[in-house]
């Protein structure tokens, strides 16, 4: 089924042609960052709808196979998180990542996430192949993930086995990066901008800790610094960035 | 022999003309991607010609030793597939890609491509070096390359020996990679783009299981699961980038 | 306790205002030596005061949580030594860096520093997991450290811990370089953009160092040449840069 | 003792102007191959002087200390053979690289070397902490280097030893770059720009068989085909640049 964007009230379209705006420019931190190469990699936003809105949940997100230079609010595609595609005068060959099932089912299991990205960023993906977790021996782990950041199920495109995972995965950990084995990571946030910031943050550690471990074991981090950590950056500085 | 491109048909002009075009501009790609240094690298085009045309066939590929930075359309080199230079009116100093033997014996013997990239790209190479397959531990792995990622043999320069070799590990074979011994890697495409993309994900691939494998071993991925990835990329989303 | 800037001396505003220029055109040398991501990372600088000026000690540091892209001389935050934020026009809700006390210590204690830069910068940061100094095998090391880069205490927000920990490793060591244990390193230098240069040189030779040593053992520099580069660096090139 | 430019022939004075220009604009070359971090490393160009000149021998060197961005054909140093500057207008305060003595040291003793390079950059440097030559395992190292790539003596800056240790190294060696242990490549060429090509392809080489070997070990390349490769892209190809 597909809906027509233009017979939407004011306010919803008003809403997304924002989050459009917003989820366009974020692409342009995923190759900034080196986290993506050719066409690799997707943010998505939840379109924050007006109470009692005619469309139960929408969400946008990056269309399939369009290069980063390419990008722009225009291209951004808007989908119910259900899948199907808003009709919105974007070129009929657009259509919506092919990760779009796996973040509409973390918004429509996780009430709190906003934002949702995807990548195959080297050294996380390189943690993800050999489904391991990456141990917390950095302040700024504590800090951003307040523990080790764990790794989700093997799990292949086709039906919402990738959606689950990370839902299972993520739902009650203080990580907001989950590392889904042979595949890489999926991370949230209150919203696209957070999001990002973690898919940024877990590369970082991702690789740093790599390093670290090439000619070494890095030293762990006693549980209660890591709390003290992760309370501090949580409450104290709320969600305000690190530096 | 060389043949004057003036005294070639119009329409055959105009497609030499576009395929230049194309060329130049997906050069730009592999600095862009890391993939070269210096005058490294190259990328070709098959000129689609009319039916019936007065030349059995042409490509259109980089001149040696000319920096990326000055490379375009005009001073792209036209071919014919036995690698004589068609004279063109660019500079009698520029002649073809020291390459370019390799890249017309793929476009002779394998009929469905109509690209072909070749760089030393630093992780490729590496496998390269050591004359080892790269595993299939990384969904994308089975999304664009189908398995492994096969060695060719060592071949130098000066018979065709590296045409054959590149026709012979990838008649038949999923991948649009081959990693030549001690040499580099070469990728195919049904155009120059597709083997631009072939030839920037066999690098990120390369990276990433490198990187996973410096801290232990990958986790295998089952052949039936490879499978579905590959049938469903190819068949499903047919030639559509990933993301 | 917070001081209106507006309430100061004429020359105190101008040294401020000098200060705050350098240290907001420095701070563009971190992701421009990719020592930082996102918004992690800062510089000092202490301000030259008059004699016998009103307040006493200054520091000016990047505010917390503002991306690279939008840091100008404008939002620049100005601090006593003691921590306290100088009101002075900037938008409310920007507050110094969450490492300013740190930096603060440090300006506090040791005299001749005139400027601090904290990273996470990736192999220095790797070594500091470790809890490893980096050895001195590279001639650039003699001249720029005088030996090898020491490592300092675990220690977290929340006290004096950090800023006593840079203190009491720095002091008397001949390195401008410190990597905080689990945390990542610390630079000092007479000015701002000399500990910015240190900050570079870290990570230059952290990085170096671990390339060197993956693949065996790195050769020592006996005593006396690492001590006659580092004299003939500072005593007869003094605070010329390398090159 | 000091000459002034001014007092040289015009002749002299425009081949010391092209000379500047050149080697202004290939020390862009450094930073954007990553080559160099701060104000390290340096390029130098031989000038060629008209029959009977009044000066012996000239070179253009960086200005040590000064950053990559404010490099201009205006600040580069002019001296002779011997080190003494030629006193020519540029500020006072600017004094040739403090590896100035090791350039001149090669053109006295090399008449076929034009051109030299210097950097510390990062594979290359890390084979030299070890002492420990290149080996030959990439079909790019049998054209360019036409064998290993080999390692010069420890040698620290104060007299004419790192001069006489490149020299010692690279006399009739094929390989135009040499590693100086603990220290980092130097290059030559017939120019300027073959040595900064040489230092741009020793760091690729050193990176790609580094990354080789750390998974195993590098396939060796038959002597004979080295040979072959050496002598067709020397001889065949001559000067011109691989691609």
């Amino acid at each position: 089924m597909t809906i027509a964007l233009a017979q939407l009230s004011a306010e919803v379209q008003a809403a997304v042609a924002a989050t459009r705006e917003r989820v366009a420019a974020l692409h342009a931190e995923l190759p900034r960052n080196q986290l993506v190469v050719w066409t690799a990699g997707n943010v998505s936003e939840r379109v924050t709808l007006p109470e009692g809105s005619e469309v139960p949940g929408l969400l946008v997100i990056k269309p399939s196979g369009v290069s980063y230079d390419e990008l722009s609010a225009q291209n951004m595609v808007v989908c119910t998180l259900d899948g199907a595609k808003i009709v919105d005068g974007t070129p009929d060959s657009l259509v919506p990542s092919s990760d779009t099932a796996a973040h509409a089912y973390v918004y429509a299991h996780m009430a709190e996430v906003g934002g949702v990205v995807h990548t195959h960023s080297t050294y996380a993906t390189a943690w993800a192949a050999r489904g391991e977790e990456i141990p917390c021996v950095l302040t700024m782990m504590g800090d951003e993930f307040g523990g080790p950041v764990p790794v989700g199920p093997f799990a292949i495109i086709g039906d919402d086995s990738i959606g689950r995972g990370i839902v299972e995965t993520l739902s009650g950990h203080r990580s907001p990066a989950v590392l889904m084995q042979n595949h890489g990571p999926f991370t949230i946030g209150t919203d696209a901008r957070a999001a990002v910031k973690a898919a940024v943050m877990v590369e970082e550690v991702a690789r740093t800790v790599h390093v670290s471990r090439q000619l070494g074991e890095p030293l762990p981090i006693p549980q209660q610094s890591i709390d003290s950590l992760y309370d501090r950056y949580q409450n104290v500085y709320g969600q305000r960035s690190h530096g």
